[in-house]
């Protein structure tokens, strides 16, 4: 059975709102995942929440009513806490307007390199530098949709970005952000790495030689991309297999990176269906 | 000379707020554009401001400097009304911080299906439904660097939408707005015209029954998007030539629009080159 919330000075409602600040996130090495979609696709992916927050009053539809029986499953076999909560105590926790009820925490996604499982010819995705929030949801969308193996950040170390475990991120990537390995790591890190398992290195860049279409992107593929302020990391354009550029024919000439990131990775899916 | 405004109280400062309400805005048939570059592709496409603001203080690069003397030598030669604000008025009069200090009235922009110049086999964008300004921006710049020939907004008529004059889309587009003529119209009218001028429809659905790699996107094509939430309306589904989809891989499989208008638009430009 859940437990019923109702005062707005409980510790556990004052910890989910703690956790809007990534300080707070990065001690505790946890997240909040809110909206039915998002929270289903946490559970689809395995992950056991540390916490469990609903509002039946909020649950509008199936979907909803269905992730709440998951969720009482999930209480009953594990033990996971489960509570329920009023209206205006969800309004509170709740970090956006439109959230359908229900509020989990989860523990920190713990993929690395090292457990990466990937296919003998893997398209990867490397977004390099920090993005806003909306941008690398629209991006891990995308990732989901082209079945890219998996999307590794690599913010510069101790920089301020957006951290992938940003409640927007999992919010605007609609769950994406479960849906295969994310990680962050070092550009150093995972150069090594990339060189061990023979990846190909493609970075996007103005300067690239060759027009991303005529490009051979079959085959183990990094596709590394830059912050649109910033550019890439300098140690990407030494070492890369291949500089890309998109060709453009306007004025303005610039694209936002979640589009100019779908652009390539669609193109890379083309190709490889093409053969296939 | 540029007149030296610093009341707060200014009759015009107040209007230039007024404007950041769609009502004034389409009452004045005025919008204003801010930012450096999007002034700078607001004056390049022709467009005689209404009436310009400077603040000499704030202009902190050599492009800056440039569009205000660009500026100064419309006044003199248009009676432009030119004016050189505080940094304190430009602070209250700018939407938004980051504007680099020049802001510009410009009446709407007068494109219209009838005076569009295409060349014989355009690749046309149509945005049906409305749009958040930050995606519209982003579908604007996709626009301008893939050299579609012109964009058009089939908004439900009297209906709420982001209209293509609010300030934010002129800043989310880096002034991709003005570098090819962008227009609304009803989509009734946009099928007549269409097909008058023998413009392939092809309408992106999950519904649709060919890949859009598959598909012959050459010659005169009109691209048809619809809102995520809500699709096409079903005037293109039931008249459209081609019915496309995006091959989805994911659990997902959803991607935001600007990214989905991208992947089709880009994939149309390269058929285009392969055969050119």
């Amino acid at each position: 059975m859940a437990t019923l919330l109702t005062s707005l000075q409980n510790a556990r409602i004052k910890n989910i709102l703690k956790l809007q600040n990534r300080r707070h996130r990065d001690a505790q090495q946890k997240t909040v995942v809110e909206g039915i979609r998002e929270v289903h696709c946490a559970l689809q992916s395995g992950i056991l929440p540390d916490e469990a927050y609903v509002c039946p009053e909020l649950l509008t539809d199936a979907e909803g009513t269905a992730v709440y029986q998951q969720l009482q499953t999930v209480a009953q076999t594990t033990q996971m806490p489960l509570f329920t909560i009023t209206p205006e105590l969800f309004a509170k926790a709740a970090y956006r307007g439109q959230s359908g009820g229900i509020l989990l925490l989860i523990p920190y996604l713990t993929h690395t390199l090292q457990t990466l499982a990937l296919s003998p010819t893997p398209l990867l995705l490397v977004i390099d530098g920090s993005e806003k929030p909306g941008n690398l949801g629209a991006i891990l969308r995308t990732a989901d949709a082209a079945g890219v193996e998996a999307v590794i950040l690599t913010n510069p170390p101790g920089g301020g970005g957006t951290d992938m475990h940003n409640p927007n991120v999992v919010r605007a990537s609609l769950g994406a952000l479960f849906t295969r390995p994310v990680l962050e790591t070092t550009p150093e890190a995972l150069l090594g790495w990339l060189r061990h398992q023979k990846i190909k290195i493609a970075v996007l860049t103005p300067e690239g030689e060759r027009p991303y279409t005529q490009t051979d992107l079959r085959g183990g593929v990094a596709l590394i991309m830059g912050s649109e302020a910033h550019g890439v990391h300098p140690i990407w354009l030494k070492k890369a297999d291949l500089r890309l550029k998109i060709p453009m024919f306007g004025t303005v000439d610039s694209l936002n990176l979640s589009v100019a990131t779908a652009v390539v990775v669609f193109e890379a899916i083309r190709q490889r269906q093409e053969t296939a």
